[in-house]
């Protein structure tokens, strides 16, 4: 299938803080069709990428919560006719807690080539730097909204630390922040370890780890910032 | 405890091809105490990164399988004086799939800053490259070497995937990818997909998902090359 293009996966900055590899800008200021989660985000990343947007005018083919259904096949035509794309997230490494998979599910179903760029993750900057369990992690997503279900997750994710010492991951939507941390204290035992990672590779970054009983002494109030949220051991 | 150094926790390359950051090259070559899996690729890393090695004379402290149970808080003493040390492992991240949490907890302790650096982790590039389930995903570490342990353990997994579609995600060592490829294809149900990540960011990278049904067909032989292997839907 030489005559196909190229899918590449392209990782974004997660905070201030983060580097955009030359290698990167390289592939993003040669490519003109883009699988993006939005535009708005991703015009701002080829700008900081170099992108001549003056004069160039890039497409962009959106994959994000509003079309998770789609097929999507149709997307991927200027691959047929071998040019390469770049698929990429508004922050971060697209398909891992974003959008994407589905697409790459597609290019291999068409034997087209993808190639992963390297970049960071801020669920895996967030475990290597909480110094909790690192050789066995589950990453969970969201935990359910409602309260009494939460609650009952958290409950679950306790009694399999408990049990096997794995490391579990879980992320909320800013402005639940704090109550999924009160929720946190209120139901989880004393020696469980909890560490927290805000604003990862952002200005005020903060990655704390101890146990619940010390975090239950701490007058942290979590804000709506970007945070992670890993218990263990 | 303004007076303490920091720890910076740096990711080594995972290939050939993977690129070292100015920032890394930066912070390992203004740093004099280095905790490593092992002394002769953390010396070959610092001189990738531009280290003087013949006019320096850094200092290694080692954290790998053989000392795993030591208690490493004499490790610290440099930061205690006010040094900055740097963690690292052979290859990726430090922490996760490798060496080096206890220290990163002991650091929590003693309320010293722990700062981690941008870097590829050939776990997450093989899971976003792979198409499957990238919004709830399991790394398992090492599947029991043991025949009908493993045998069991895959099962498990297929289970799980039936039932609530994580992505589950396992490595081993390499004299013995091809024996799990073919307990997998012996063992696991023909709907579920396998992706196999081969050599990430080195040469001859591999990556290619299909069904168990559709790898049942294939003549791939696993050599001995560092293997990523993916169950999921």
């Amino acid at each position: 299938m030489s005559n196909q293009g190229k899918l590449y996966l392209v990782p974004t900055p997660i905070g201030m803080n983060s580097i955009i590899s030359e290698a990167v800008k390289a592939i993003v200021c040669e490519t003109r069709h883009f699988i993006v989660e939005s535009e708005k985000e991703s015009r701002r990343f080829l700008k900081q990428c170099g992108y001549d947007l003056k004069n160039n005018y890039p497409d962009f083919y959106i994959v994000n919560e509003h079309n998770a259904n789609d097929s999507f096949v149709e997307y991927l035509n200027p691959i047929k006719l071998g040019l390469n794309m770049v698929l990429m997230s508004d922050a971060g490494i697209p398909c891992v807690a974003d959008p994407g998979s589905k697409i790459v599910k597609l290019c291999h179903q068409k034997l087209i080539d993808i190639i992963p760029m390297q970049g960071s993750s801020s669920i895996l900057m967030a475990l290597m730097a909480s110094g909790l369990n690192g050789q066995q992690f589950n990453f969970h997503g969201y935990l359910p909204s409602e309260k009494g279900q939460r609650i009952d997750s958290l409950k679950k994710l306790q009694n399999e630390i408990l049990k096997h010492g794995n490391s579990h991951i879980f992320i909320e939507t800013p402005y639940r922040n704090n109550a999924m941390f009160q929720d946190i204290l209120s139901n989880v035992t004393s020696s469980i370890n909890l560490c927290i990672a805000l604003n990862i590779e952002g200005e005020n970054q903060l990655i704390k780890t101890q146990s619940i009983s010390q975090w239950q002494k701490s007058s942290l109030v979590l804000e709506k910032e970007p945070a992670i949220f890993i218990l263990g051991k």
